[in-house]
């Protein structure tokens, strides 16, 4: 199926024209971005805590310190929400109230589960240095058993998912149009500045390949 | 006092030594970024959801649709978790193990309250506004008597706060130093693309100016 079903909890109720449940766009979104929010209750208080994460066919998943209380309390199953979010614009109308951000976002709901099986562990592993920089994860010095060990995989189906996104300029009432303040958009994007080699090893080897994430600008 | 007290639930637990409860360190982190993760739960589930916000002294301002089903929520007092992230840079270590990223990020926890006074509800539509483009809250068409209405504004207190930061170049093993890949940093930052006038009025009005989150890249 090319679409995310919608469910109670995905179905948009704010602006519902900036939705979408496209399987290959949710992708997109999900493959660009470096980092995802977590979210999830620890003892009644719901905690947001940035983290490194990859997509992999139908799964989110993020890596963790195995002895964490917080990828304990997620690998029990408890109920998660990743969200995603990356900034294409800044929106700037003619009045205060106009005024917005062009985006695009995913909001993944619902349980993880460990990956405790080795190959698979260490395939996660490999994705998620690859996700930082493609191809990498066959250059680096793989993974040993104590890090391993050290290391807990949590994977989230992709189920109950929703994107929201905004794209084009501001959108002014009517009556502002003659407004005197300069109206449009300012692309922003993640970009890259040049590697630089920590000056330790010999340092003759390739820099690394960047990732997708600091691509061109988009704005829309 | 120039730092936030630690509490039980702001207490780092894994890896400390990247944390700070420093008050002008917390601010500046804020006071860059340009959207926050605000967590919470709506019946059982946790969400988190990305929006604009802005610091205005001790409070974390963020703005929604009055008649938004979340922000009823988190007005009426439910627990929330602001979560903010700024990346600065791809770490490459030679182990896949110690890849990582340079970053600083703050977690909020607190309940909101709503702001209803309208003296403050403007001032904190403003310092919205000002936030994506330093002034223009002065030359933008304020906000009238039903876009007020339109927009809640809730307000989450920063009393338990903390801040973690990941600065330096990639910490491998001494028996990796040999390891014949490319090690170091990749700063990243998110950056601005020329303006683009939306092509309506006369757009002879000056350039917006840009937000401290698109400055130079940091890397460190």
């Amino acid at each position: 199926m090319s679409s995310y079903s919608p469910t109670p909890r995905t179905t948009l109720h704010r602006r519902p024209v900036r939705g979408t449940y496209d399987r290959a766009t949710v992708h997109s979104i999900l493959d660009e971005a470096l980092v995802c929010q977590l979210g999830f209750v620890f003892e009644g208080q719901p905690y947001v805590l940035p983290t490194m994460f990859v997509r992999h066919e139908e799964r989110v998943l993020v890596h963790g310190a195995a002895a964490g209380r917080f990828m304990r309390t997620l690998a029990a199953g408890a109920e998660a929400c990743v969200s995603v979010t990356l900034l294409d614009a800044l929106v700037l109308a003619r009045s205060a109230f106009h005024h917005s951000m062009n985006y695009r976002s995913v909001v993944v709901l619902g349980r993880a589960h460990e990956v405790t099986d080795r190959a698979e562990k260490l395939r996660a592993m490999a994705l998620l240095v690859d996700k930082v920089s493609p191809g990498r994860s066959a250059l680096a010095r793989e993974p040993n058993d104590k890090e391993i060990r050290a290391t807990a995989i949590l994977s989230i189906p992709l189920e109950e998912v929703s994107a929201k996104i905004r794209v084009g300029p501001p959108v002014d009432d009517e009556e502002d149009m003659t407004f005197p303040v300069w109206a449009g958009l300012v692309p922003i994007s993640l970009r890259a500045a040049p590697p630089q080699w920590d000056g330790l090893g010999d340092g003759s080897q390739p820099l690394p390949v960047m990732p997708r994430a600091v691509g061109s600008p988009r704005g829309l």
